[in-house]
């Protein structure tokens, strides 16, 4: 699984404050706990007023960068903001997101383009919002897949979000997004999958019983990438047993060393 | 899902003794408690020496059915004592199990076709044991509910249980699992299916955590029942956000109510 932290997101109330006051210490300390917490990308999301994001993003580039070497994922619907960061970077990000949005077909993706970098697309376009059916979704995907081949971006540099609404407003949503990451996995062996998996438990108690559980089957189904907390204990142990079960752990080696290094299961000492 | 409560097993210490003793309030409250947490079958193993364990096995059915309208599941390899449980039950019973193995096929297979019940078929034999493929597994699976069809028994009446082998073991036997559970899945649908999904963590640290990362895989896959203790509130808890993201809860009603009637989530008082 690659994981991508979430945590450096503007939209949070601690890491907006943060950003205004250039509060450096804070964002290091986010940047290094999931890096240590095994993330492979880290999410950088500005998340301010749009005459203030380029400046933003370009000072959360530097500040991160300052203290790991994991690549970024650049998240921001605004093309400036995602230039000043694509001129930072020292490895090749992810671009987080293109969608079927006039918007994002003009402002987001020719930057992925023109800085082959890595690419989330998600299953929605202006004309029906998300569809209804896995067929509805994938066409929006095959859509923007085949743009992004065109434009020199190779399949694994994709990531598909056949996106996940709430199970709470429609008991069939789950299966949507079941057939939606088949269909991926057979039409793009090579691109990645990644959901936004807390969706599915909106509005329903138990959220994270709710989360591990659809998270176990879109594992079983596909999915090889998440947008989440790496210091969430339960969710990474959920993850690194599926891996485990789904034969992708030589010997349960990796599972093992988590557990012993203390990062999943039960807290001790506490 | 079908769940067969298999608390009251005479191979656990507590169970043992309350059967030598006649200590009848012991095993009513076992056979209460897994009524009231949603058992749709009790299992009933007397463990004992094949001396006792016929007149063990008649006490334990009518002291059990005394307090509860459930089915039973007469769980024993012995046909005297079978014959015991199958001459006072109220309702038909499962019996747990028949396998491969010759004195099974001809002590336990003849009660099941001569009683009508439901019966568990395990994909083991003499020959080769527990095979290391599903295809392997699923040679003894056709032949023995071919066998079963042929005593006249239905589909819907057989509980096929393609076995579970210790991940630390081997670390692609989950999938041997999951192969066989999509095989008889194919080929028996009316069929239930069910498997002891703890031998999947033995060996391994955080075995609950384990057990029920592979009981939400199985499920997609379409196990419908499980030999579980129906009073642990993870497993459950699991078990209904599991069905209820297969779309077989509609509007999320049964993990909703299991909620507010505190079956699941943390414990709250305590």
């Amino acid at each position: 699984m690659i994981i991508i932290g979430e945590k450096i997101n503007g939209t949070r109330k601690k890491v907006s404050a943060a950003i205004q006051e250039r509060d450096s210490d804070f964002i290091q300390a986010l940047a290094k706990s999931q890096a240590e917490a095994g993330s492979h990308f880290l999410d950088v999301n500005a998340g301010t007023s749009p005459e203030r994001e380029a400046d933003d993003m370009a000072w959360l580039v530097d500040t991160i960068q300052a203290v790991t070497e994991l690549p970024l994922c650049l998240d921001s619907a605004n093309p400036k903001a995602l230039k000043a960061g694509l001129e930072r970077v020292d490895k090749t990000p992810v671009i987080n997101s293109v969608s079927g949005e006039k918007p994002r077909i003009e402002g987001v993706l020719p930057l992925a383009l023109e800085y082959k970098t890595g690419l989330i697309l998600l299953a929605l376009d202006d004309e029906t919002g998300i569809a209804g059916t896995a067929a509805g979704r994938m066409a929006v995907v095959h859509r923007l897949v085949n743009m992004a081949r065109e434009g020199g971006l190779k399949e694994d540099q994709l990531f598909v979000d056949p996106l996940v609404t709430a199970i709470s407003t429609g008991d069939k949503n789950a299966l949507i997004t079941y057939d939606s990451i088949r269909a991926v996995r057979e039409a793009y062996p090579q691109a990645h999958i990644t959901c936004g998996l807390s969706n599915i438990s909106f509005g329903m108690p138990l959220r994270s019983l709710i989360n591990q559980t659809f998270m176990c089957m879109c594992i079983y189904l596909g999915l090889d990438s998440a947008i989440i907390d790496p210091n969430n204990r339960d969710l990474t142990g959920v993850m690194l047993a599926a891996e485990m079960l789904m034969g992708r752990d030589k010997f349960c080696q990796n599972f093992s060393r988590a557990y012993r290094a203390g990062r999943i299961g039960p807290k001790k000492n506490s």
